[in-house]
């Protein structure tokens, strides 16, 4: 059996495609890691790289990018739309298949470990990972971002999980681990933002609303969207979430244009959806017909 | 770029353990072929094996497997609920990926060539690959089963594709070639199979109802079900069968219980009816997150 994991790392750079591309060679340079996806975005000014493998692998990919961003991002010269607080920004393990999420918390703590004491850059540690409860945040843990850490990282509560409290260019690393998360928009067909806006508070966790689930309220293009995370769909399955935006809306007397899924979906989470709206009582991948197979011998 | 074949050979034996598992024998013996699935049934005395691989090595393992069944199965002898005409009854080829019906169409004629001359048994082509109008569909073919055929095999209608006119104890093979099947089955909350039959006569494509759907009304332990055959699952998707038999069941004002899905389920048509029921534009197998993956180096 092996364990295998994902590793979805952003960097603070989305606009040079030579710093990009030698981020993503420094994943590809590891034996058996499969690089499966590099989205970048300008206004962010931010990339991210999807890529799995067996935990040991992954872990090894994972430093080799962090060791890159830090020599080729400069933070203090880096303005983007995005919060961030370091070279590589934010670096979450993601269990798959057989694996807990156990055992990426466990993927986190060494490689925050390896790149304080190899690299010498702060890090943080956060989501499951967290060894303070104030650190389960991503959100909490960025507050402020790099200029702010600048200046409070001689804090106690500040002080880093792993590396030294000190902020050079590359800034610090947060480092964590997670399940899954569905990246999932709905276009609504009106130009009214406040509609969204109240929709995603209808919904979201913080709100009273659906468990695993954060929303926002977005103008998207000069269209509402309610921007949503899901961050556990055995929780909160994707068709639960999607009836709860089309009754709302149609509440709000407007109609679900249509969506978007940013990121990969994963496949257990769209069979479950699936099944439900075909009234199935489950969907397993093997009962799937694919385009490829693996063909040994 | 590698052409990839599913075939899914039904053969007339679904209670000897010993000759189904020499049947898969005949399969795995040959490299680069997967076999996926293998399903018998007691009282359609009939079993069903799924495979994939390059046309070459699936062409080999069909042939291998209807070797073993002519020598293992006695047609004289068996007696099921199940129309059947051969011991290798009917061995339909399904392109998969980028390989095209066509290719499929030449696969089931060079192997039906190939079973005549070199097994001597008598081959009818059906479906796609039929070479006479009143052989594409399977039902015409195998009208009178085994038992008829030996009466008639001598007429001019009745003139097999490939090999002799000699009706042995293996009895006929019926090659072809078709697009992947859905068989699909939707369990009424009701006893009342007439209302199934109402149902199954309205949706499918020889009653005027949904293009490319076969559909049965039946009795299954004591509950009423539709057992539907969605024949091209581009033409008319799963969840436009299920909208269908939706509304007709609640104009005869009855629930839908469950569905069952038989065999394998086409990875993009499941995408395609999630991508309908979530109001996705598309969804594409790449945008998934696996449990496996392959690993190379």
């Amino acid at each position: 059996m092996t364990s295998l994991v994902e590793c979805v790392p952003n960097f603070s750079e989305g606009r040079d495609q030579q710093v990009i591309a030698q981020l993503a060679e420094a994943v590809r340079g590891v034996p058996r890691v499969r690089l499966l996806h590099v989205t970048s975005d300008y206004d962010h000014h931010r990339s991210v790289l999807t890529f799995v493998g067996e935990s040991e692998a992954v872990l090894e990919a994972a430093f080799r990018a962090i060791q890159a961003a830090a020599q080729l991002i400069d933070l203090k010269r880096h303005h983007g739309q995005h919060p961030r607080m370091g070279a590589a920004d934010v670096v979450p393990f993601v269990p798959l298949g057989s694996t807990s999420l156990d055992a990426c918390v466990e993927l986190a703590r060494r490689l925050g470990a390896r790149v304080g004491a190899e690299l010498g850059l702060p890090v943080y540690l956060y989501e499951a990972a967290a060894q303070r409860p104030e650190r389960r945040l991503l959100a909490e843990v960025r507050r402020g971002g790099y200029e702010r850490l600048r200046e409070t990282i001689h804090l106690p509560e500040r002080a880093p999980d792993y590396g030294p409290a000190v902020v050079g260019p590359a800034g610090a690393v947060i480092i964590g681990a997670r399940l899954p998360l569905i990246a999932y928009n709905v276009f609504l067909k009106t130009d009214d933002v406040s509609i969204a806006r109240r929709i995603a508070r209808d919904i979201r966790e913080s709100g009273g609303g659906l468990r695993a689930v954060r929303a926002l309220g977005l103008l998207v293009s000069g269209q509402a969207q309610v921007s949503m995370n899901l961050t556990d769909y055995q929780v909160t399955p994707l068709h639960e979430v999607m009836q709860a935006v089309s009754t709302l809306a149609s509440q709000h007397g407007v109609e679900i244009d249509r969506s978007e899924l940013i990121g990969l979906l994963p496949q257990q989470a769209a069979l479950d959806a699936l099944a439900a709206y075909l009234k199935l009582p489950a969907l397993r991948p093997e009962q799937l017909l694919y385009d490829n197979y693996l063909l040994e011998g």
